[in-house]
């Protein structure tokens, strides 16, 4: 970054300057995310409404990160504020059965075919955990085959192939890691002739059917249909993880454009309207093994849920986020897959050569070309772009344009962003595109 | 269950009868955490306030269970309930640091002594996952030992040996069990010579300081003392999880008055005021094998966050609460602690030779002896009472005197309940142990 970028960042954000500092005197990276650290110092938030994130400074940004990409309606949504204020005057935490849990997975079912039986978990990793667990136990294999590049969350059972290089280990101290493998993105000949060499210990695969994490990558049909086809015909269940892409693009999940079949479906994200969940998402065949009546412990898949699961906050939340969603489906998903499409054009129109922007429907991010890179389609393809020019330009967005993204991650359009939000995106993208030349 | 009492709570819970008919088809169990159903189905909750759960067929329940006992100021205590409003207006889900994760963490850091650092997760499980993983990596060692009946969440890196018979596998599909061993709890000469057998490769100790699940079984000083000598002369990490015991028993963790000096502590439950949490707290030393700046991404332990981590609710939430409970914690857990001393000593009176009541301050569970059992010390013990006595006890409260215990857990006294609660409570009980005769 240059100097005067940085500068002008330090000068407007000296607040959040002295607070980071405490706040690295308690948390390891001075966060509770180590993706939420970006140099010198993230800025520390004190509001958001609507489009905007505020800091401690009284910046205020328009805002492209949203909340890790859940909050499709913006921040503080007021259909969604007036009913979580009401659920709070009866309590926030049960811990018992309450009747808007049904009520929210009543529209869940209806939307999402596989979703036969549903359990509540309170975090992504959490579904990606259960999902691999049952799938191990239905199928009594232990192999499960996941992207390179693919995030499911921390869960032990999927912590491999994260980040580029694939082969090295993600962390120390995990075990278990012999039973995950990995496939390439988009390639279906060298990933079924993988998953062929494993196949008779193979309890599933899963797949984003965008890589999120890894690139806002979407999958070809032709792959997906090729790897589903394949797991069916092994007896080995399809897992899709749809935490960042259910009701992103359409009410209900990215694979029915595909006309795709899985097994198992993971939700969060977007579907508890920005309070805490994960959902598993089952067909009754497969989740019956769950089933702490038909099955004896070592038979069946343990399937918990956590003492914060399917909270009425969370149930609350995610019901009038849903209600919104369906009412107003068209309108939304077709504006802000509209508002998605210019960015994307625009973007590549201003970055031209320089710069491949992958993404759909309201989704986007710029890769900065690098090592030979031509296209992108894969993690790997994503991450030998130059992500340090990524970063640069999304930090000089944030000093110098008052746009947030978080450094280095897709962009997600919101039904509060308007055209005027995309021009001013684009004009500022334009003024860093100069100072690459 | 006799006719006469099951008959009454039908007639009581018509609504719920119907509406958990739809939860069925929805979820597996009908519920969202396996623990939440009993015979014949669960009431459904409509509302809750203060002492008291109110189901959608209008009956008021004096609740013992409190939200999985993370409640410790009754339900939509207002002091919070005022907070979390207003947080609503700032928005739930900001996705970036802000400022009351910090002064959440200034008051975390002054309360408990192993916390040189924090990081937020959402739920206990996520929490007891990287406690191992952090534990494993800074040891460079694999096996992490938890007592018999120990209950630390989902987790696939923790689950084994939860539930009697401790030798059986607790789920298919699970990876990783030969990494965990366990150890008998409160006996320590016993558990010394399992941690010796293994002692080269001996990552960790996890224990509850007083069994939750399990039994609301209390450690003796004497036998935390021995096992955290052993594991520091061994080099290994002595994990407490005070998910439970956090902020339950004082202002602060229970090991302080043991006088203990653990590696790392999970928080979960209390301190998030109701709202999902859990939190891995540790020491300078251990946790900066979590740093991504001094550490190769091999070296270093993968600790995550997850997209709810730290997220405006529940640092709002979990900052109200330690305030009041820091600004009155005299009174309360004073309070608390001796309407459990009642509740113990006159349960202990009622059930006489048939029962052992274990717990400790605002803390009880009776003990139904049977199979030769005449003390209660571990895990083991407990198994072995009659579990089916203490559930049609506690179902014959909630059917006839509309006391809430979740059937076959241990009861948890709030600063919501009163002398006339306990009374209550006991006069019940009397009559339950008539029909005991």
């Amino acid at each position: 970054m240059s100097f005067s970028t940085l500068d002008i960042y330090k000068k407007n954000t000296k607040k959040s300057a002295k607070i980071f500092e405490r706040s690295k005197k308690f948390h390891i990276n001075g966060v509770s995310h180590n993706i939420r650290f970006f140099e010198p110092y993230p800025f520390v938030t004190k509001s958001a409404k609507g489009k905007y994130l505020i800091d401690v400074d009284n910046n205020k940004y328009t805002d492209y990160w949203m909340g890790h990409w859940s909050l499709i309606l913006g921040h503080a949504a007021p259909e969604i504020a007036d009913k979580v204020k009401k659920q709070i005057r009866h309590c926030w935490m049960h811990g018992t059965v309450n009747e808007n849990t049904v009520e929210f997975s009543e529209v869940i079912q209806k939307a999402v075919s596989a979703a036969e039986k549903i359990r509540y978990v309170s975090t992504g990793t959490e579904a990606t955990m259960y999902a691999t667990r049952i799938a191990r136990a239905k199928t009594g294999k232990k192999i499960i085959a996941k992207i390179e590049g693919g995030w499911h969350g921390y869960t032990t059972d999927l912590l491999k192939s994260v980040n580029y290089p694939f082969d090295q280990s993600e962390s120390a101290g995990l075990t278990g890691e012999d039973h995950i493998i990995s496939i390439p993105y988009n390639n279906l000949e060298k990933s079924i002739s993988i998953l062929e060499s494993v196949k008779n210990n193979l309890a599933s695969v899963i797949i984003e059917p965008l890589l999120g994490g890894a690139g806002c990558i979407p999958a070809t049909k032709e792959y997906l249909t090729g790897i589903q086809e394949f797991i069916h015909s092994n007896n080995s269940l399809f897992i899709l993880d749809e935490i960042v892409t259910g009701f992103r693009f359409r009410f209900g999940c990215l694979y029915k454009t595909m006309n795709l079949d899985p097994d198992i479906v993971t939700l969060g994200k977007i579907v508890g309207g920005g309070f805490p969940i994960g959902v598993i998402c089952g067909k009754e065949e497969v989740m019956k093994i769950t089933d702490t009546n038909s099955n004896k412990k070592i038979d069946r898949s343990y399937i918990g849920g956590g003492t914060f699961s399917a909270n009425p906050m969370t149930m609350t939340s995610g019901k009038a986020m849903l209600e919104i969603l369906k009412k107003e489906s068209v309108h939304i998903y077709k504006k802000i897959g509209r508002l998605g499409e210019e960015t994307r054009k625009g973007l590549s129109k201003i970055l031209q050569d320089k710069a491949i922007v992958t993404g759909m429907g309201s989704l986007f991010m710029p890769h900065f070309l690098a090592n030979g890179i031509t296209q992108i389609t894969n993690a790997e393809e994503a991450s030998k772009c130059n992500t340090e020019i990524l970063k640069k330009y999304h930090f000089e967005l944030i000093a110098k344009e008052k746009i947030f993204f978080l450094p280095g991650k897709l962009g997600a359009i919101s039904h509060v962003h308007s055209e005027i939000d995309i021009k001013n995106l684009l004009e500022a993208s334009k003024r860093f595109a100069v100072s690459l030349k």
